[in-house]
């Protein structure tokens, strides 16, 4: 049912210890595992029982990725605003990759600069499905779902300060878009964005 | 880009005349036009113009569906735990169907109840795409997304009473759901996790 | 200091009769007087005592606008996503008029349908100042905020259902917007937001 | 009136001076004595004035356990979704014992592999009174309410991120549970579940 | 495994018509039912298929109370402070009765007048288990919960205004109860409070 | 018209040196000084250029009492439940005498052991006006608010964990007193609540 | 202990029978009973069986005052902002006189017309203790509270609309006055002002 | 469209080395550029490339100030209460002046000491655009609003504690003046105050 699946752990209240003994278990009987939230010390203690496993520092993931199969059908785009989104935007797309599709990145096109964004509009509308990382007010998500025909899926993100409430407006804001096609994950989960749009996208079962 | 889409109004604070008028333009040159949250007064008014809209009571949806070919490529099972959730969960089998979906619906499977939602695993394992509604805790997300291996659309209704909050609990449950495959559309918005789900089903662009 | 201002009464909490002995008295030695907020019953008993008064059914205002003079130096420009927000949109744009300034309104311009928008950019670029009316997650203010060089004044409406709660949602987002120019006024507060605009556009003072 | 009853401290505010100082003062009357929440540096003071104090760091315990005796009628089970959870499932699971319980860990089931849970239904039902400490969408709870005839003492726990807002989430769901046998304590309170378990598990009064 | 529980169905969101009918399908394989939150409407249409059925107006139940056994082993007692929790403490009281067990009703005991409440320190005593019923700041329950050694049940009710928040500030108290004894359930819930009072007061299992 | 009244710092956001500098200056025309919220190294700043003034560690107040006329007319009675309310309870005992007045502390006389307050009735019963300090549910406040006939001023504390919410709930519970003689200030605002304290006490103005 | 003091209903969840038989069997041994929150019905319901009831449709108040002995010592004064906040005051007024005070109403002196509330100063600066009835954002509590030195008892008001959020950011805003003689009741709560104000008034104790 | 506007970055989730290659590759071809919550070592490694940029502690800012052009029509007034404002006061008071602004400062005119502020009143009456930085209870805004007619942009400021909420209560409070002229943005946003002012103060469009 599952295959190409990673096997997935939340690092976020791991010890490096307990990531490592974790991982090794894991990935003696799957060929790919993802460690997020992980701190540097607990990507050393894996690495040091796990040596292929990678560490992404931005994205703070840990990944084995033996099979390389291709499971997605079409293309994933990943855009995002600014650069202060890029963690959340690398961590989904790292969890596309990892299942085994062709993702492509559109960063630093803000609302507030519409003609930057218009520019990638093609590079959107090749896409099979689309993650869109945002914080503050999140405005992008809509944006991008009335230039697309296919699914969005909507990531806010806790940056901002005052009134972004940790990520809350932009939740919000995403859950309250005017474009029909957009679906929404918690705040900071490029991850669960990530594997939902892996899923999208598919071969299809039948 | 977006044939077979159906044009889509929001009826909730459209007077009968407005809606009236509105439909007729649009179905003059779509073939299928939906309104949400209808009321009936709407409904009547609307088919004094538009003969062959229906009125879905439960639903409070107007469907003018008259190009019937299928788009969708495999099944969309809609779950709901039970009676009170059922206008929600037929909000979104409708919007399915009007954009050339199969969709089957599964209901009163409450987790409290778990032998009657297990008794459906091979109905829900059949799904290209699960559609799941619940209000109150909303657990029932968390476990059918276990359950299979395919994009889970779940949408929170506003049952319930005291710390149900409107409906906030089941969205803040649905969003911390510990399933990976599970995205969340605005609270009682079965339309918006219909049309996603139609998305998704479609068949590939490529 | 403040001449070509208009003496406002909050409508909300007055019976009929309250209203009318309140107007009668200011227009005794005001020549413009607004009542927001106002029933239609409130507004014929303002009529039985001062004739001139005239009743905006849409934005529920009360408008005894005797002294015409032009106070505005440049342009308003009122813009609003749909019909939902009309009502709002249009208590801005009548607080404006009746402050001496000329007013265009644009509406039907959702960010979801951006090239609605677009097809605007050149009216929206008259404006000295610009009034952003929405709901939902009101991502047209920094849409909006991107596409002019000058004040935009941001007003969230309570429409939309489930977490919009009522406006807050568009209200967070707009104090979140990416765009600098952006201020906010209460939500469903037209009125202010038309005052404040009307300042701004005001002659200079030395 | 309350024989049997431990006396217990809330250690969070205090410093090891005063907890010894407590410790010491009450251990003189009461066989058992418990600490909550207390800190290292809290128990090796304790432990120097009374040695038999235990401390007990996953669940930040100190504990005074003299009198063995046991009070308890039937079986207490603790329950919990992951390892994030165990730290307050042990702090309920030592509060049983300590109030002379016999107690039954159950950990690692989570209810999106429902298989996991399902293979412990067993355990479950020899329970007189379950204890369930689940953090984020907090599911654990309505699908053990459904699984045993007994009362189910639900403890949220504050792990998770975004929009889990620090338990709230967990409680929320806890308390809005679709089955009936299920009552809720204050987020991360394994002592008060505890507690409450122990009296029901209690020798009837009369 | 639930010998002598009823079956139970939420009144709230159906028809007069969908009550009666459901109550004569369950009355005819189930010695007792219950209905909450049910209208007077539908108690009169359930009467007319199942003559048995008792309606109570105060709290809203609807009971078909036909195998009278006793299963409870104590006595449960429900206190509240006011008239105004009457409602809720009486759909306690009747579900308690409808499980098989003695109940005492204790009203009209307030915190801020402390003497009513210690006249019935005697009578709280002989409980098995307590329910307590209050709103607005619910210190009842604390209170309550140090002058027994029995579990204490609380249910914050939703009376109050402003700052009171529809029962969640009594809910919030109750959860902060600084006597270890006391769970809590949903606002106005006093069917779980009943339901799992009386699982407390069952005959010990082994 | 203030003749008695201290001089007021707000310590929280000064560094040493300006705490130095303006007690310094108010100390020359104003015989009484108090900084609230105050850091010892403020503390040991202000000693440096002002010796008489005193240092408090447990309310973190500086103060300069030099001034040391009674004001107060009856005493006043500062009630609070645990050692983690003590310090909100000394900066309102502190501020009370800086103003003048005679202070009785009565602490550890929580509601969940009602024999401990009530043997204190006696000592409440002397107070022209009690101030109440209490966190988690606050129920203190209800309780001692019936016990005596005078102004009970209540100040929420900011201890507890999970839904005591940072002191929100306390506050909460406070405002919905049963009791009608309780007013209410800012969570852990020791010194406003002393401070009106001192209002009332004061020797009638006519 | 509490000579002089009104026995007081909460009229908002009584019917007028209700009503009638409380204060029937009150007013036969006390001489002063007032209840709050009354419909005009119970207010004739009263009347009906205590004829010198007196009903006042703006405060929602059914009075009884027969002994109209004077316990207060100075004069309060009660100050609000414009005629929306009046009922809330005519509240707070009335209990002040049921209990024996000399009261003065200031309306009509909202901080945004700061000349007419200095008009008011030496009005002001005659009270023993102030209470000050304010909605939106409050400001009126903090401005009174310095213009006077004695203490200040704040009652946030319900009127308003969108983030005024049904007077919790009224009451937000009182409890973080910046004036320290301020003291804060529940949303609309003018009786427990008024019941304050007038113990702050009494005679002094010895 | 934009001459005389500064390049603005914010630095609050940037590194000293992302803000210097930033401000250098900026700087090249903009005169003006703009850091906000730019920590001290990213002011240092910014001076290292770029020589003549300026770094204010206080205000947290890097400035770069080539083109002096004075595009301001009036003056700016930034008024705020106390000493814990200035911060977020000078943030907006630079940006004013980097935008070609006269700006006055007027610090420590809290209401609750209208003397101070009404000594400033003919200061506030030469303003052409008035920036008003409150915290806590933030009146300021509407005192100020009432004593111009020109418009008041309010910056809600974090400081404070309990009830403060970070900003949220002043936030709220201005949101609801009863001041017509006062708009809002987002919590301790200085600088986008700074930016709207300049807006509005420069030479009129036509
Ligand atoms: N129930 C609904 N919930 C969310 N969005 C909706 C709903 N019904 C219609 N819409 C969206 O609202 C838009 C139409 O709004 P309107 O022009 O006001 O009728 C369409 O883009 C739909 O995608
Ligand atoms: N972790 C805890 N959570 C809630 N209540 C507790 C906790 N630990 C101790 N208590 C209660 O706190 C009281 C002791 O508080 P203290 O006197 O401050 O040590 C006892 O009545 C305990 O029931
Ligand atoms: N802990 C406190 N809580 C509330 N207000 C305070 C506190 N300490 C001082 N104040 C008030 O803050 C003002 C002084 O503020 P500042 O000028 O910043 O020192 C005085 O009016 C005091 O009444
Ligand atoms: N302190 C601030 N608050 C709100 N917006 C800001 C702030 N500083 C800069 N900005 C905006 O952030 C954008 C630059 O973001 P970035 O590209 O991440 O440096 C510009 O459009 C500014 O208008
Ligand atoms: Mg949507
Ligand atoms: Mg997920
Ligand atoms: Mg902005
Ligand atoms: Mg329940
Ligand atoms: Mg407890
Ligand atoms: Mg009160
Ligand atoms: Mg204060
Ligand atoms: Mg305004």
């Amino acid at each position: 049912l599952r295959q190409g699946f990673p096997e997935v752990v939340y690092g976020a209240s791991k010890t490096p210890e307990q990531a490592a003994a974790i991982v090794a278990r894991l990935s003696a009987v799957h060929p790919n595992v993802l460690v997020t939230r992980a701190s540097e010390a607990a990507a050393r203690a894996v690495q040091a029982v796990v040596p292929e496993a990678r560490w992404d520092a931005l994205a703070r993931l840990i990944v084995v990725h033996r099979d390389q199969a291709r499971h997605g059908h079409g293309r994933i785009v990943v855009v995002c605003a600014g650069t202060t989104d890029l963690p959340v935007a690398r961590e989904a797309l790292l969890t596309c990759e990892v299942m085994g599709n062709d993702v492509t990145l559109v960063a630093d096109v803000g609302v507030a600069g519409l003609h930057r964004l218009l520019r990638q509009v093609a590079v959107l509308r090749q896409a099979r499905v689309v993650i869109c990382v945002a914080g503050m007010e999140a405005a992008l998500a809509s944006v991008v779902g009335g230039l697309v025909a296919v699914p969005v899926i909507a990531v806010p993100t806790s940056i901002g300060y005052g009134t972004a409430l940790g990520g809350l407006t932009a939740l919000l804001g995403m859950l309250n878009s005017c474009a029909p096609n957009v679906t929404v994950v918690n705040i900071d989960n490029g991850f669960g964005a990530g594997y939902v749009a892996a899923l999208i996208n598919r071969q299809p079962v039948g």
